[in-house]
């Protein structure tokens, strides 16, 4: 089937659950309007249908490969990079000095939902560069700036970001990977960096290497890692391409999904590198990316999502079979089958959960950064608590929503050639990298729920109390006992944090999605709330509308209801996890 | 990682949940005791281990081919056939008349999750045969019998079903492959297949295609369809094998999994078949089949979700990261981290819950057909009820397992070499093949719940009520009230399905996930009282008996906490589904 770029819902949501407009107001970004919002929104639909979602089957099926050293990409690629480079989208965000458009966070995570939905493999690339342009932005010196930044700014080059090594990866204390300095003020990198997403290619003409490594009298531990910069061709004073560097792709994985992304093993072998930022606070710079890359990771799994169920809504259209329940047709549309389109409706409502959840963390992003100076902590926080919950809890939804979009398909789903099987597979990926699901979990009751004494959490707890307080019961009764719920658990969460932090890490989890789940039930009511005044200034287009109202009463039943299961969840302890040694479970 | 058949957990959960023993004593299999069930566990984990387990990825890489429309199975498989064969597996359940040892289909139904944890692609061969044997044992006229049923069950020829055509999947009422009689006693066939597990190969002799047609002169519908049995070769009057007929494999699909298994369209082209059982009463011997193959795919999800599990079990015990918060051990293992024991302590509590309901399914199916009379038409019903349970939740725990075993490996677990993307995708299948999970569901509030008046809810009713009256709360208070909940979801089913089949309908899935998840935490509880009692008896291997107590616990907290959540989900009723027209939610 062909790709519908969902510009009609992702405006809606723009407009009037993360209020968008209410944001330009505060002055942020005192050019933007709303018509420009639609303007970039229509012209990233285009590239993505026209460009992106093409070739998307072609790179599942060709892939990457490695010959003679050099990384071969699928065919189209390298021209769908150019067309994406010359629509300037490296630099929505970027700074208007460094050729970037100064637009909001909110408004490019919107276009890049767009991108992955119509070609996942691709869009990680410029997410890597949108990463590097990140690191540099915040943490580059001037000159690094003025010769890094406007060539990934306008595509020209591309970024990566290398951190994980086979014996470090969600644990980076343990990296090895080495710095020498060369007296010059420069580095000689050695070692080998594994799971680096479009580590190498010719589709640029350079990539830029953003690598943790230590240098040689480095403390152990994370205290001891400092950010570099490697190109794979070294630049002359003048910012020219010159010698190839010695870094390089010595393997190429052989991946479940998003073939088409080389996946590369890379080798340092006295590479020569600059410095990004102080000595040994690399990690620190990182994690400045890394909200960020969460964030964009968040997104794919939004993306992936609505192609699975867009493919699978148009399957149950056109294929017939039996008598419908709903409408009494013999031969109907399996659409017209209660289970099916209750499938495909708890998809969907999952899937404008996540895309709600995202955009409000990347306005959380915006708001911290460009707002105005008195709400940028409190935006700070917000985005902080957000950004784990955005990542796990919609990747989850892109594998669920998927999953659904095979089942919907019956036997044709498991059919490579019929597309629902490759959404699968690709969407796998996303609740492991940027730090895995579990890790996510651990990041939200561990670090960001005792930030400022549960600080976020609290204000969190304020603003939806305040929704349900100033609307309809019908709209918000559901999310009222989930709320509580949430203030219950996250109470427990914080009162046992130290002195039992074992039944805390164990209930990590359960916590992520109760909050997501909440989250997401809070931004679907604020949806069903703004139709019901839409509805009643006379605004047309009511059978759109109203399924805005049945999206939100779904949510509550299929997935909102899950709340007291998850509180039991949480309360278990790790009690019974001791017996469960691995000799005691898994006996020779 | 090297497989190892789960023997003694299966052995702890026939013996000690399920009650073999007890049903031995009941003299439906006079001859079997507890030594030859032990022996025959150790033989079908001996063949699991050294002959199927090791071809699975050489599978999975070279998968099948088409070549000038012959069918080319990968290396080793042909001989695994033989191995298996000539081990006499496929006679497990066969009457002796006809070569085969008579044991119980429980029995049986242990021995395949052993062969589909090993090797699913593989085992999916003799499912499919005695799915045949099955049929022409119960429908097959005495020629019949006397020439097909040693050969099959010698596993000599292989047996195949042919159900699916292009127009005709859930609904059969709509297939269109015709047979037209000879005039000698014998029929042409003309249509084709679609979806034909192992529908051709070379190694075995013969395979005998049970295919579904309608004659010339059948009623339109589900009431004009007949049985037959057409060979690939033409047999002679004395049993020989003769000329090839006119059945070929014109197609083979590229799948997402079980790559070994060759998925063929089947062309009939005047193919020369025999009816089997009566005329325009082929559907009827199918749904014979059908219960045993639908509880054949139940058993596949418990394999493929125990592989699964072992190999991320194995994974995390080697893989270091990080410090632990259950011992506080720097470096350790990753299964010492609460958020990924607790992934695998759910996985194997899901996988423990499974067994044992397919396992108490086949102790049904046993009791129905060799118990003693006056406990037959119970257990009938039992089987009927539990049969679209033991599918559809048992398949679905074999997606979230391989899907969680994928997970727990971090970035290597989305590397096909590593294998456990090989179990995400082969698992995949299960919940969409012998009838969706979703036609089970409507299948199981549909058909199973109403007959007799629900009176076969009510019996497990009775039965789980008088095991928690007869047990100590604190093993079994958590299935006190998932059985209210069932009670009140019973009820309201049973009240609705006439006059509001759309909202039954809607809540059918959620149902069923109740069904299993009470039935699951029944068994576990079952399991738990078990060990209680053997501890107190002095029995040693304390740490192992306790992690099913540990596992009761874990389940009842993780899962079953999710009852009142699926009765919300049930209560919330056909309605808002109404809104969601395809136009309305998916407009151009």
């Amino acid at each position: 089937m062909s790709y519908r770029p969902s510009i009609k819902d992702i405006s809606f949501c723009l407009q009037q659950v993360i209020g968008i407009d209410e944001f330009y107001q505060s002055k942020g970004f005192p050019d933007l309007d709303s018509d420009i919002v639609n303007a970039v929104l229509e012209a990233a639909g285009d590239l993505a249908r026209d460009v992106l979602a093409p070739i998307n089957v072609i790179g599942d099926h060709h892939g990457a490969r490695l010959e003679n050293g050099q990384v071969i990409i699928a065919e189209g690629f390298g021209e769908a990079l150019k067309v994406y480079a010359e629509g300037g989208w490296n630099g929505l965000t970027a700074e208007p000095e460094h050729g970037g458009q100064g637009l909001p966070k909110t408004l490019e995570q919107a276009c890049f939902e767009l991108f992955h939905s119509a070609n996942m493999a691709f869009t990680l690339n410029p997410t890597l560069t949108l990463g590097a342009i990140e690191a540099l932005s915040a943490y580059g010196n001037a000159r690094q700036k003025t010769i890094y930044l406007p060539k990934l700014v306008s595509g020209a080059w591309c970024g990566t970001m290398n951190l994980t090594e086979p014996q470090s990866g969600s644990d980076l204390s343990t990296l090895t990977t080495i710095a020498h300095p060369t007296g010059e003020g420069l580095y000689r990198l050695t070692g080998q960096k594994i799971f680096i997403t479009w580590g190498d290619h010719e589709a640029c003409d350079n990539i830029v290497h953003l690598v943790l490594a230590r240098l040689p009298d480095a403390p152990a531990g994370t205290r001891g890692i400092s950010l570099f910069l490697c190109p794979k061709y070294l630049i002359d004073e003048n910012g020219h391409i010159g010698e190839r560097n010695t870094v390089r792709a010595v393997g190429l994985e052989h991946k479940m999904g998003i073939h088409a992304s080389p996946t590369c093993v890379m080798a340092y072998e006295d590479a020569l590198a600059e410095m990004v930022g102080p000595p040994n606070e690399g990690l620190a710079a990182m994690f400045v990316m890394m909200n960020a890359a969460r964030l964009a990771v968040g997104t794919q799994g939004v993306g992936i999502a609505d192609r699975a169920w867009q493919q699978a809504q148009t399957y149950a259209h056109e294929r017939r079979q039996g008598k419908s329940a709903l409408t009494g047709a013999s031969n109907a549309p399996i659409y017209d089958h209660p289970d099916v389109r209750l499938t495909l409706a708890i998809s969907k409502a999952k899937i404008e959960a996540a895309r709600a959840i995202c955009l409000l963390t990347a306005q959380a992003f915006d708001r911290a950064r460009k707002g105005p100076e008195s709400e940028r902590s409190r935006a700070k926080r917000r985005e902080d608590f957000l950004v784990p919950i955005a990542k796990a809890w919609s990747t989850q939804v892109g594998c669920d929503v998927a999953s659904a979009g095979v089942q919907v398909h019956g036997g044709m789903g498991f059919i490579e050639e019929t597309g629902a099987a490759q959404h699968y597979r690709d969407a796998r990926i996303a609740p492991i990298y940027e730090g895995t699901n579990g890790i996510q979990a651990a990041d939200l009751v561990g670090r960001k729920l005792s930030q400022d004494n549960g600080l976020a959490a609290q204000e969190l707890i304020q603003d939806i109390s305040h929704f349900i307080e100033h609307n309809e019961s019908k709209y918000v009764f559901h999310i009222k006992a989930a709320l509580e719920i949430f203030k219950t658990a996250t109470k427990w969460i914080i009162e046992n944090k130290t002195s039992d932090g074992a039944s805390v890490a164990t209930a990590a989890n359960r916590y992520l999605m109760l909050s997501g789940d909440l989250i997401g039930g809070w931004l679907l009511a604020k949806a069903a709330v703004a139709v019901k005044t839409l509805i009643d200034q006379g605004h047309d287009d009511t059978d759109w509308l109203n399924t805005k109202i049945a999206l939100n009463e779904i949510y509550a039943s299929q997935i909102l209801s899950a709340a007291s299961s998850h509180m039991t969840a949480i309360l278990m302890t790790a009690a019974p996890l001791q017996s469960l040694s691995y000799e005691a479970v898994f006996p020779e």
